[in-house]
């Protein structure tokens, strides 16, 4: 069992000492450290993870404890521990493979998470949950229906006691209200290079600017449309041979990629927002 | 000795046999043969390149001869022929390192061209120039004086009779006029992965996004400033660690990558326009 | 409705009219055509895709017709139908991960193919295979059952009509004898860059070695051990911070990536083998 | 100005408190630090750089008071400071596109050395040398003369008080006797993705091979040819259309980024050897 901590605060000397110091003396062994100073915004960024075997304080203690440290240097923290399992939900719609990559990684192993509910506008994908025992929730939309259905999905996800959703391929644009409720908590997959081609059919418009890569973004979802922090983003070559279903196919396993890593770092504690980006201890 | 014979046409049953057996019954042995059918815009694209050993016509025969065929299919084409060696202009500013990469791949044999002259608008490309022994012509640039200086470098090109320029990060955009008269003749590297971060300080634009790739595009100017045909891109991963002086530096390599397979395959008669887009027969 | 024809025969002259003259004569109009001359081994190799509508030749008369050009230029030559569906097999051991992939590409509509039957030497892909309505068949190997359980299981290939195998992660090695039945019907996919760490255990000796980049690859299995002539390859980037199972979890995208590939292509009829190598025609 | 220290040592805890400590109290403005546990050696490795205005050390001062906690911890050590010019030799013989590379890197202030000499087998790297104002060695070798050779060249590299030899395609196998007088201080760019295709001729081998994608791999030299440590590596595809003249041509690029990244990271004192393995602190 481990403990992560994720700090950021303003960058000064002594900040590594007064941590490192304070977990020695509390008997943690540290299992991975990673730091980062940004030199523009001059904050310091860190993430440490250590054995909470032969850790002296609980975690109500840890709280009191570290919180003079953390005043001491206006670190904004969060610590996570690896017993207390992420629950997900996963919004999608009709393109079920963002879906089924994610249901499988997580039965392999990959992604140390429970999965609650899967959520569609669609019917599509309640085989594939039900093969995967994930509780499915059919929550159709309309423009008339929207805010009702989004009240509807949050008392879904507080139910389940979510933590995280993913938007696997959902095809609906989510409410300010709703993004607001959730920050930094759901994960949305573009299509595209963002920022190139945000918006709605990015492979036509790739299609028609005769790009010679494609790519895809993982990212945050803020109330500003693939405005997000970027997590993680990836390309494949393409040319004159791809017609626009050829860059449709080869993006899935773009879309996969990008999406399933974004996922599995924010489950393992990896990703740090500061501004509009992320930083990825890997 | 080779001749390469571009060809776009609109797509029809029988143009391969009547291409095919046209050569065949001038004693040509095809080296090389691509072809590709665009089937939204119902295009038909080819390249075809055959050893001139053997081949019973010479050029202004061949030119007589093949335009028949030519007419009966529309076909809008072109002939090379390998011992007419490509004349090239480089403009550089002060950044040299694309420069400097193609001056060296010259050398080395990886471009079939005589390179005539490196323009620019700044001194420090003259000694590399010279160390080429590739004459270097010093044509400072000042709002004011921007046409005059665009005469006297298009009087330049036609005394060395430059059919192929390539702008190796030069700094000034080309008037529309200058740019009307080297169609398809001017390549040019812009370094973002177009669309994204079209324009200026591309990245500067990248850092403050927080994007996780960058990347560099070679395109043929159009009077579109970074919209013409792209040719190819590449990318390259970054991180939170990288500051913008280190994109810059990343992004360096990319753009003499991008740029010298641009100029490569323009050389060898491997691009073919059509919209705004480009063929590479590879 | 379609038909490819893939050619490879000693190259020279008048190949390509002799070919594009016989289709044209017949009515056919043609979609793709993508031709190779290797120079080494001085072959033409050919793919030729044209539309069945308006072709005034069934597919008796064309192999008659055809023959007597074939016989000419001494080619080796194969026709398929896009009407005739390919039967596949799927051999998988206890990882699934690049089963499920086939099996979810399959019903997203990537593979043109018809998945006749997963055989497996343990229990695992039961389910799995089920819920995609393909049968499962059970066949565990020890060393003194594995001739006859070979001999049963090409029972079974018959049975089914399967004209593809593919090895899914399967952790047998099939005799030589088994492997002569199924020449260039065999697609494998081995866990590393080949020819580097070959055999058993190549994750752990990419570990070992401290390579940067980790690899995949697909190909048609010989009689000898991962030397078949390859189809594709892919790499992925690791570091220090990469253990072998992070390196396992890493390989597992790059594998599915690869093996999926080959398959798709090998189903489009894109592949011709010579010598120990592969022409992809994409 | 700064200071970077790089420590390896056997894991247990407190390291980072002690060094953290240490350097607090002495007033350092950290930087950049990163750490590296190996969980199966049971190492602790770390990169520290900090700001020397402010710091009370100096040099000789710091390695008196630093060996204090280096003995506590059993660490091997070392600390560069950023106003100590690497001095480095570059060996070349007739292929000079990795040489051409560098210096043209070293002009553009990518890498953080001096140059001091270019050795040569051959006279074809003298003009190059010259433009760039590097003195040139040429020390032509025969079987006979090698060991006399060596020796000569070992003279000029104290002359020059070299501190790092870049082999950049130097085509003659350094003995055991001279390796073992630069361990870890030599750098060699093999052309093929080691461990396939070591030893000569690997465009050929991988040619002959049919392999998909070529690599690429820079080391530290050993007295196992081709064994020593890797330190970066790369890949581009190939396809049948690449002949050996291709895989040669496109393997130049990779080359040069593999090689230059090496030598810009052990200038950058961010490569830490253990094992036959380097961690890159990027």
């Amino acid at each position: 069992m481990t403990a992560i901590l994720l700090i950021s605060c303003p960058d000064r000397k002594g900040i590594v000492a007064a941590i490192a110091t304070f977990l020695y003396e509390h008997g943690a062994n540290i299992l991975h450290a990673d730091q980062h100073q940004d030199s523009e915004s001059r904050l310091f960024l860190m993430r440490v993870e250590w054995d909470l075997e032969g850790f002296d304080l609980d975690a109500a203690t840890f709280q009191a404890k570290f919180e003079s440290i953390a005043r001491q240097f206006s670190m904004t923290w969060e610590v996570a521990y690896s017993d207390r399992t992420p629950v997900l939900a996963i919004f999608v719609s009709s393109y079920l493979h963002c879906l089924a990559d994610i249901l499988h990684r997580h039965q392999t192993g990959e992604l140390s998470c429970r999965i609650a509910v899967v959520i569609s506008n669609h019917k599509q994908a309640e085989s594939l949950a039900r093969f995967h025992n994930v509780p499915f929730c059919y929550t159709p939309v309309t423009a008339a229906t929207k805010l009702e259905v989004e009240r509807r999905q949050r008392e879904l996800l507080q139910q389940h006691s979510v933590n995280l959703i993913v938007l696997a391929r959902y095809m609906q644009i989510l409410s300010a209200d709703f993004v607001g409720h959730y920050p930094r908590q759901i994960i949305n997959v573009h299509h595209s290079f963002l920022p190139a081609f945000a918006g709605g059919r990015p492979y036509h418009a790739a299609f028609a600017r005769g790009v010679k890569l494609i790519g895809s973004s993982s990212h945050y979802v803020t109330d500003v449309l693939d405005g997000g922090p970027i997590i993680e983003q990836d390309v494949i070559r393409v040319s004159h041979r791809d017609q626009v279903e050829d860059l449709i196919q080869k993006g899935r396993d773009l879309e996969r990629i990008v999406l399933s890593r974004a996922v599995r770092w924010h489950l393992d504690h990896r990703i740090l927002c500061y501004g509009n980006k992320t930083v990825i201890f890997d």
